[in-house]
């Protein structure tokens, strides 16, 4: 079989780009550093989409949409936020073949719009908590683009909310944080993910405290997967978002915000890619099963057909792939590349002996299966899969995770996995020592892993790596 | 009860405006003719698309996602469609702190970068027929806005296919029109809507044929709710999208393209809304069923919890709205404002005598229905009162439309209502002279109702009204 990516331990980046082209996923857009996502990656985004949104939805918040272009003057409200944004706006200066009174900045994100808004829909506490999310898409400027995980346009939900208390922001920024993000990351992309607060360097522009979920590559290197902020009063100050207490007293709201994007596709490559190409955890899988006729005989397509309904039947998403015309080599490779989770191979040969072959993706095993038995060996396959990809993902971080005492061992350890040392002996300046060593500190927890309230708790651990 | 909203027969295009912000479906943007989309709004349009994105998964088009910026040179391909769009662009002359060397163009429609990528997937006619449709925002800049109907930033569905014989094109147009535009309309907006084919002077620029859906509002002016477009060869040529066919010759393709946007969010709230506010056909309500506690009283939370939880149970989407600290008069008003189908009111007196209260959006009616029987009567409402939606604006259509012969009396009935005329009587030099009088052809259709072929057909019939 002629070799269609770089192999993964020759070139990691090579091989992504690869796998990204080949399995046609998404090709760079007209514009440097955008990118069209195709309909095989684009599916797997909706499917992220639907879960998502279920879990935001199931936590209260509601869907809106608010404009693609801000009036630049709004970016300047808050000094500090527009500080981090300025070299990555896209501005609009001509439209209705007129030059513009006032140019327009391309969303970076929608925060100072939706902070307008909230201000004017937020009277009383009454109207608290205002929970808000908006999917769509945002433009930050990039020089050094790559597909998925940086680029000049990208998808994502940015969600919003305004409180009448720091606890009840608190609160509903770490239900997010865990019941949207962890568990969507864990039980559908099956990516082992470490929860953890971001130290003050790493924060967010204007958050009082940023919390990430960080996944380890394949490469060894760490991706940020999602982050939440509580932005304690600094935003609604700056926005005046102010309420009447039921005590009568106007009090400024206290907000948080928290997003992901479609880097979350780039995380899921490198998390589960091969040599062969994606391999997507079946509950993530727009297409879980493909039933293929390995080639034409007499009854196969039936008996592929067949099969297909019984799948479905048994709430399968499943394709027909019945395109004897090309060689099953090739559409095989194609699966392959695109990581369908099992394929079901009906050919006349074994048909004749009552059987199909059941193809599992996750370690290219291979079995006869009688035909009755087909639908529910690939139920049972697609559900052992799923867990055994977050089991060898979350063994692959270990594996490449060392325990350390001293800043020197982290950063060592950081060149070729993840350092866990506690954040007593790293510190600020540490922390300034390890960035210049382009190593950077990925978050801050609790010796239970559970999420601390400040920096300065003590026992706090640390993961120091390079990243994304 | 104080007047909410400007009566529809006073203000016709003041009352819409009241509605929307009233039934907080929306605001105005802070760049003029953009929209904020409330959670109210976007809920709705939530709905639409899930509808929708499946009708068009059945049909067999795949979702993609295309870059927002396009190069300015890519407009300048189709020298036709550059025409028709050039006022209406946004221009992004600055990025990254820069000044670019070429101008991107906010796209106002992605049809251009779809021809180049669908140019560069085609190869052989085995990759026919590609099928695809994005959801996105739009931007086109907008001189005299209003509010779903014409904003400078909307969003939409945008469909884009690529055939290898022109049968196969205008018969996937067809399929697209019917099943996935009229049918939605009619089964899920309860809009009865006229299919149809638009004269040449309405085509869209480079189309061989623009098939629309027309619907009367409640002023009896028309509204293009969708429109799918035979492309020919024609785009084909300019974007060079070219198979080599099984014989072995290098043809152009045939293209199609079709859109539907947040305007039929306006379409129906004036359809379907009154005085009162907005009317929701229940299949699209996101809010099917409001159960209210009328004031507190003993049980009657508890009721009203149970008769929620019933009706999930066979599948009503429904809302408990238990504050009962806020006036149930006010909290009434605004489930009218918004076109809630259904609201049950539990109140302690009614629950005294074993009933709660069934008020019907449609017409304001409210019935004293036993308790155990308000499931089964609620469900029996909303299908009736679907249907009857369909039918009000129906018979209100047929009411407001009269057959003419001539074209000084389709002119005429057009000041008031819409004329259906023979379109021999009218013709292209007709057309004209309806449209300087502010009267246009809204399309072309068989006597049967059926879609045309060409315009020169015998016997067609046009429909001529005032338009959004």
């Amino acid at each position: 079989m002629a070799r269609v990516l770089t192999p993964r331990a020759e070139d990691f980046p090579r091989w992504y780009q690869d796998i990204i082209t080949k399995a046609q996923l998404a090709d760079n857009g007209p514009v440097r550093g955008t990118m069209v996502i195709r309909p095989v990656g684009y599916a797997i985004w909706e499917h992220m989409q639907a879960d998502m949104d279920n879990r935001i939805k199931e936590a209260g918040a509601q869907n809106a949409y608010f404009p693609l272009f801000i009036p630049e003057s709004y970016l300047r409200r808050e000094a500090e936020h527009v500080e981090g944004f300025s070299p990555e706006l896209a501005v609009v200066t001509h439209a209705g073949g007129k030059q513009l009174a006032e140019p327009l900045v391309v969303r970076p994100t929608s925060e100072t719009v939706i902070g307008e808004f909230m201000a004017k829909w937020v009277d009383s506490y009454r109207d608290l908590p205002l929970l808000l999310n908006q999917w769509a898409n945002i433009v930050r400027w990039e020089l050094r683009p790559r597909t998925f995980l940086r680029t000049t346009e990208f998808l994502w939900q940015e969600g919003h909310t305004a409180h009448a208390t720091e606890d009840d922001a608190r609160r509903y920024a770490r239900e997010i944080h865990k019941h949207v993000y962890e568990e969507f990351m864990v039980n559908m992309l099956a990516i082992p993910v470490v929860p953890g607060r971001k130290t003050k360097g790493e924060r967010f522009a204007g958050a009082t405290n940023t919390m990430t979920v960080e996944a380890m590559m394949g490469d060894t290197k760490a991706l940020q997967m999602g982050t939440s902020h509580e932005l304690g009063q600094n935003f609604a100050k700056a926005f005046d978002i102010t309420y009447s207490s039921s005590a009568g007293s106007v009090e400024h709201a206290w907000t948080t915000s928290w997003g992901t994007s479609t880097r979350m596709m780039g995380g899921l490559i490198m998390v589960h890619g091969d040599d062969n190409g994606l391999r997507l955890p079946p509950r993530i899988a727009p297409i879980q099963v493909q039933v293929m006729v390995v080639k034409a005989g007499e009854g196969v397509t039936e008996a592929a057909a067949r099969l297909c309904a019984e799948l479905k039947a048994v709430g399968v998403r499943v394709k027909l792939d019945d395109r004897a015309d090309i060689p099953f080599g090739r559409r095989a490779v194609d699966a392959e590349l695109q990581g369908i989770p099992v394929r079901v191979e009906v050919g006349p040969r074994d048909l004749a002996a009552g059987n199909a072959v059941v193809a599992r993706r996750i370690d290219g095993t291979k079995s006869p299966i009688a035909l009755d038995d087909v639908a529910v060996d690939v139920v049972s396959a697609l559900k052992a899969d799923q867990q055994r990809m977050y089991d060898d993902a979350l063994a692959f971080r270990e594996a490449n995770t060392v325990d350390v005492k001293t800043l020197g061992d982290a950063i060592e350890a950081a060149q070729t996995g993840w350092a866990r040392v506690p954040w007593s002996a790293v510190g600020t300046d540490g922390e300034a020592e390890a960035n210049g060593k382009a190593v950077t500190v990925r978050c801050l927890f609790r010796a239970d892993g559970s999420m601390p309230d400040t920096d300065d708790e003590p026992n706090l651990i640390a993961i120091l790596a390079r990243s994304y």
